[in-house]
Order: C-alpha cells, then structure tokens, then sequence
C-alpha cells in the first residue's frame, strides 16, 4: 500500500503553501491514514498519472487517483467510513459546500489581493514565469498593479471573519466541539495566507486567531512543519 | 395540545416580516407541526409569558417557551427526533452556526442599510416610535442618514451572496437535495428584504433567486402568504 498527496512547493521543497492541498493533507490525517507529501511546482503537475489533472492536489491512494480537494474528502468518507468523519453525516457534507463558497468568494479574493506579490515570491523560477503569465492574463494587468490595493485590502481583511466570530462565540470548532473538513476548509485559507504573508492582519486576541491555533495545533501540529512569512 | 410562534408583524397583522420568525416558521413547518402564527408588534412582545424573552420569535408549544430561531431548530429536533430532521446530523447542526454567522454578519447588516426606511414604514405608529429610538440610539445617527448610502449598498448586495452561488453549482439546497434549517436561515434574510424593500437589487436569472423561489414553493408556499414590496 502507498498512498501520496502531490502538494504544492514553493521554490522551497518543505515550503507547501496551497489552500487546497493543506485541505487534503488535515483531512487525510483526520482519517489517521499514512501518506507522502509529494513536492509538486506547477511546472510537474502535467507529469501526476500522465496530466491526470491540471490541478493538485492530486491523491494517489494505491493507484487510484482523485484532484480536487473536496472530492478527496468525499472519497475518505466513502473509501474509510470507520475512521474519523470528515462531516459529521449528510448534512454536515452539504453544508461544507456552503463553507466553500465562503472561504472561496469571500476570504480567497482577499488574500490574492494581499499575498499575491508574496505567493509569487515563493516560486521557484520556472514557475515564476508561469504563475506571473497566467495570473496577469486572467487578472488584465500586471501583478504590481493589481497589488496595489493590497493596504486596503489588509485593513478590510479581519471584517471577512466576522462570521467565523459569529460562530465561535458557541463552540471552539466549525464542527462543533471538535473539527471537521469544514475546519480544514477555511484552515487552508488562512494557513496560506499566514505562509505567504504572515497574519499580522488579525489581532492576537482575535478569537479567529484562538480557533487558528487550536487548528495548528492538530494532528501532531501538522499546520506548524511550514513556517511563517 | 396547543402551540403557538409569536411572530413580528406590521401595521397590517397578516405583514409578518422579521427573518427570525421565518426561520421558525419554516422550522415548525418542514417538522410538519401544526402551530398558530400569533400576530407580535414590538410593544407587545413584553406580553408573552409575562416578559419571558426580549425579543420574537418565541414559540409557546403546550406551555413550555423557546425563545431565539436557533434555539428553537435546536428544541424541535430534540424534542420531535421522528419528523423530518432540520440539520442532517451533528455535522450539520454545528456548520449552521457558521450559516448563521455568514447571513447575520454578512447579509443582515446589508439588508438594513438597504431597508431600514422601508422596514419602519411597516410598522405601526407605536412600534415606529420605538424603531426609531431605539435604532438612532443604536446606530447614533437619524435612520435617513443611515439610510443615505443605500443605494451604493443595493448594487453591492449580489456579491455578498457569492457564497451561495458557489454552492448551488453542486446542490439545489445548502441541505443537499432537500432544504435543512441552514437553507431556512438564508431565506429568513431575503424574505425580510423581498417584504420589506423587494428583490430587484438580485437578477431575474440568477441561481440565488431560482433557490428562493425553491423555497418560497416549500410547505404549501407558506413564505408566498405574506406579500413583497
């Protein structure tokens, strides 16, 4: 049995940066399921499974591959039912796709505008050039243009959490009384941030802050084996 | 065996309005339980149960109160485990405090920019007074200049639903296939919004409006008897 999640690397091997595979690497260790962590600059995420997926993360669980972040929960759910749930039951799985939505159109956006200059300062060179063109394509004008606002952007950033203050004030996790993939979801999106940019935009006894480090903590502080900006 | 919601209403009893008291209502109804809508001006909320709770809905099932929409999803799925569940599972009653979160964070302070002028003008002359006061005290400002930035607001309004357009391009319902209390939380939203100020902010074609018409056909059209603005 061998079981690998290919992850995004900066230039860096150890630097894993993306939202979407810290997403897949917590929910395989929330299943307690053994696995490598595969370096993967953008440049090789033609080579997986022969251009398998345009994408990573990319599971390969013994050889059967799966991309996508939340069909690889869907598929521990399925594939492990007596281990850990990722969901909690079938509502607490529809409901993710709403904490998607969320972390994707509201809290995403955000940090592309702050850490974008960052993100691509982690790359390594082949890379650079990539993310540089295909960024500026869909973006219309330059990185250093679209950063421009990134100030703002960081002062606005901590009102994007409010619902996550919201829902702490109830319970410690966004599972409940402990995590689950929607967690993880919204984990991914702030551990990217923090890796690229630091999260000096956030207070320290911001209760978003508290449940972050409740988070890092997890799983043997799997969150913490990359380091901060 | 009786029960009652007292609910908020305007001017016109028939006017219920308040999104709190949809999400109860549509609790009580998805349960398939019979209730009395009891008509509530803000004045007379003090009246239920000699001043049980500060605010509406307060639901009176056969002598015992509940107050608070969250709570009262949280009494009807203890206390009627055999009807239609409202939250799927221990996952998903945890995530609809983010549900929550999102629409009260995110969706409500949208709204009442937006419809803060209307909302008055349903009440009647006693409950404005109060209004009034009590939301210039609030807000520390007349309600016309809160009022004055709505109509930059209404043209920011769609985006604030990304979230949702997210996940309705998997499911039908944040539930899944079928709604759950977290689609009743959203609906409460823009059911105060389509009664007190209409929908028009929101395109006749967008997937969000084709998930409110879902819900506004849910339970005998019960959210179609009280008509928009």
């Amino acid at each position: 049995m061998t079981r690998a999640l290919y992850s995004l690397c900066g230039a860096d091997e150890r630097h894993f940066f993306s939202p979407h595979c810290w997403k897949a690497v917590m929910a395989l260790a929330h299943k307690g399921l053994d696995f490598e962590e595969v370096p993967t600059t953008y440049s090789r995420i033609v080579d997986i499974g022969g251009g398998f997926s345009k994408t990573v993360p990319v599971l390969d669980d013994n050889g059967r591959l799966i991309s996508d972040s939340f069909d690889i929960a869907l598929y521990l759910e399925d594939t492990y039912p007596d281990r850990p749930s990722l969901f909690g039951g079938e509502g607490g799985k529809a409901l993710s796709r709403l904490v998607e939505g969320y972390s994707q159109m509201m809290i995403h956006p955000a940090i592309m505008r702050i850490a974008l200059l960052d993100i691509h300062s982690i790359l390594d060179e082949g890379d650079k050039a990539y993310f540089r063109a295909s960024r500026e394509s869909r973006l219309g004008k330059p990185l250093e243009d679209f950063a421009a606002g990134r100030e703002a952007e960081r002062e606005a950033f901590a009102a994007k959490l409010e619902p996550m203050r919201h829902m702490l004030r109830f319970q410690p996790f966004i599972g409940g009384e402990s995590p689950l993939f929607a967690d993880y979801i919204v984990f991914g999106a702030l551990q990217w941030l923090r890796i690229a940019a630091g999260l000096a935009m956030l207070a320290p006894d911001d209760p978003v802050m508290a449940w972050f480090e409740r988070c890092l903590d997890l799983h043997e502080s799997r969150g913490r084996t990359v380091t901060a900006a």
